[in-house]
């Protein structure tokens, strides 16, 4: 086994809390390799900073597209939109009323109303062109065309609502109740600024403003790719050895749950072939991929970092975390796509995820912003954590009380504790242990 | 015009800050109709809570349905969900390395490491059934399943890594390195409880556990139609009169926002049967409609109100707010399928929206819950607000400052102001004005 003083770090299944860990040396003895990504990390480890700088500064943003509005929520604005005409675009009623001139119910009071003929009605979606005969009133509609020569609508309710006559009871100031041209947006008005995420809101904007499609940065598509023998597809039957395969429908779900569209490919075995024509039948329609598993070790069965390596395009690096450890992040393919290579511990791909992928998507719209600063929360039980690495224990907060337990059963496997946590308590890398009753850095999870 | 006696009130278009706003006087002339649902509050306007309390009152959860994992993400659990079989399955290794007896390699130590013959190896997906010959390791992989007669891995970290025979330098207890069965959940484990929104963990966690599909309540589907003749498809020319369609758009992309699939349906003239035609198309692939538009007036325009009022299973009433006073709630079709009928202003229709219909969407699926207390925030500008009814104002909070500053153009066609807001202002409805430095109840928008 001639690779072994190669291999990398399994990723690691320290208990939270638990003493018997291991202490994990760093390997210093193998020889140098010079261009070879897998192995220019390997003498020691870097930071979860760092590798999230790495994979933003190679993360070129997704080019913008024209997209029709009932697609671009979510999209990000490369440049700003501007109103190319005045909204409204015409004088309108913001009322049911009546379309009168302010100087005709000047009078009006309670005691001595104003009365006026009703000469006509001007229903909203009508584009007759209207003129109001000074001394009379003009029924009207909300979002209707003020008739011309009217200057003011008297609220329904401040009259008797009559039809060919009506008593106005009290006076309005010229401009009431009207909706003035351009009173939203004039035409040159920036309505929505590059950089833009687009929320419900800003699409309404958009079609109020006569646009039927914006040119934006989609969000990107990913394909979730997990490899191993070992897997089987939920649903099926298990022979001792095999386990059911989660990771790939766990980070499609991630990736929806980040707003992003998804698909979870077949499971794919440890097979270079196999791992190469799955990764090719994904990129077409892959903005970000992301493989979990396959990354452990050097050794004949780490397949997805062999396969990758022999690329040059993906690198390979341990990053001084737990979970999460080894870490693979590149780009593959015509469009240099983006690609994750996860370790296949469910924990650990999740966390990873988080960490890594989630900005990665961020990035791919032009629109990664630095994380506000964690909460911070007070511990309601004593924790361990190994040293030289960040942890990211699996935790409950309690944002109100402002306190974080951590659960049990913090390996790497341990799902279902996951499953039970809202949040993630950091214990910084110099640490190995803190008690209850200290602070620490909290990120709420999704 | 006979009905104008019972008219509701338009949507109200004041302005925060300014002081000419006409004042609203209560009809309390017109005579008392029961049985008719739209004149139930007219003699009074009904609150925010009121009016939401009856939307959850008579909302009934959607059944629950046999999701596949890929359609999961969000549904709603209605049982709990527990585990059939061990997590995992089987004992396996939590890392790369050597399966030894523990007591083979007690004596170990740098100096003195001890040397066993490697007699195999066990990858991971290995379905074959493995013993360890004692004095003896065994090559194996993380995830792999633990040979007979093994009861602890040594990392490939703390050996030679050698592949005919390895010499290990570091003595570990039994059970070190090594995944029991059952660690992560035994047979009959509550994995998930009912009521669990799933998220991307619980799909993992599902999938982990050998289930391809669950029994959930799944994400509510929205339909969204506007109604109006002065309506028109953006990216169409405009005459003075008409507008481009904006709420359906709008409502849509608010309802994918909280998660739900939606559809935006083609504009509806305002015509009885264009409306009940609309609405019955729309009804077998929805499970909530909301209309905009056609509510305000009760007169022949008044289109949607006329239809729905017709059918005496949708109440109109105001509600004690602004934007958004003229609100209609209830259900039609078979399967009782909840309808919003909302004010065509664009931000009354917005912020109904985020007060009733989100709410509403949750209660579909069994999962509503009060929102957490708002956020509370220091006015930076004074503002005005109208007797009796409850400002929801458009404003920018600062978060970290603690400051909330009203954007100017509060009127509820001014949409461009709220695509520039990322939070709503709340003034209680017996206040009407606040001064710069009062401190206010803040919703942040989505």
């Amino acid at each position: 086994m001639t690779t072994a003083g190669h291999t990398n770090h399994a990723d690691h299944p320290e208990q939270a809390g638990q003493t018997e860990h291991t202490s994990h040396p760093e390997h210093t003895s193998h020889p140098e390799h010079t261009g070879h990504p897998e192995h220019a990390d390997q003498a020691g480890m870097v930071s979860v900073e760092s590798h999230l700088a790495a994979i933003l500064a190679a993360i070129k943003p997704l080019p913008p597209r024209d997209l029709a509005l009932a697609d671009a929520l979510g999209a990000v604005l490369v440049s700003d939109v501007t109103a190319r005409w005045a909204l409204p675009s015409f004088d309108n009623s913001s009322m049911d009323g009546y379309a009168v001139r302010a100087s005709d119910v000047a009078g009006a009071s309670e005691q001595q109303p104003v009365v006026l003929p009703v000469k006509g009605e001007v229903p909203a979606g009508d584009t007759g062109a209207y003129r109001l005969v000074p001394g009379s009133a003009m029924k009207i509609m909300t979002g209707a065309p003020l008739p011309a020569d009217a200057d003011a609508v008297v609220p329904v309710e401040l009259t008797d609502g009559g039809a060919d006559q009506v008593a106005i009871r009290q006076a309005v100031p010229a401009g009431a109740s009207v909706r003035r041209v351009g009173s939203d947006a004039r035409p040159g008005d920036v309505l929505l600024p590059a950089g833009t995420r687009l929320g419900a809101a800003h699409v309404g904007l958009l079609a109020a403003a006569g646009l039927a499609s914006v040119q934006a940065r989609p969000r990107p598509r990913v394909a979730a790719i997990s490899t191993g023998n070992e897997l089987v597809e939920p649903g099926g039957a298990l022979v001792p050895g095999q386990i059911w395969e989660s990771n790939a429908s766990m980070i499609a779900a991630a990736a929806r749950q980040a707003g992003c569209p998804a698909q979870r490919r077949a499971i794919v075995p440890d097979d270079t072939d196999a791992v190469l024509a799955a990764l090719r039948e994904a990129l077409p329609t892959a903005d970000l991929l992301v493989t979990t598993g396959g990354v452990s070790m050097g050794g004949e069965h780490d397949v997805v970092k062999a396969t990758l390596a022999s690329l040059g395009t993906v690198s390979f690096r341990k990053v001084a975390m737990q979970p999460g450890m080894p870490q693979g992040f590149g780009t593959i393919g015509p469009d240099a796509t983006p690609i994750f290579t996860l370790p296949g511990n469910p924990v650990s791909a999740y966390v990873s995820f988080f960490l890594f992928v989630a900005p990665a998507l961020d990035a791919l719209q032009g629109h990664y912003r630095e994380r506000a600063s964690p909460v911070q929360a007070v511990l309601t039980q004593p924790v361990r954590s190994p040293a030289h690495r960040r942890s990211y224990l699996r935790c409950l907060l309690d944002r109100a009380a402002g306190e974080v337990t951590p659960l049990s059963g913090q390996s790497s496997h341990q799902l279902a504790t996951l499953a039970r946590a809202n949040a993630l308590a950091i214990v910084p890398e110099q640490v190995t242990e803190l008690p209850a009753g200290a602070s620490v850095d909290v990120l709420e999870l999704p």
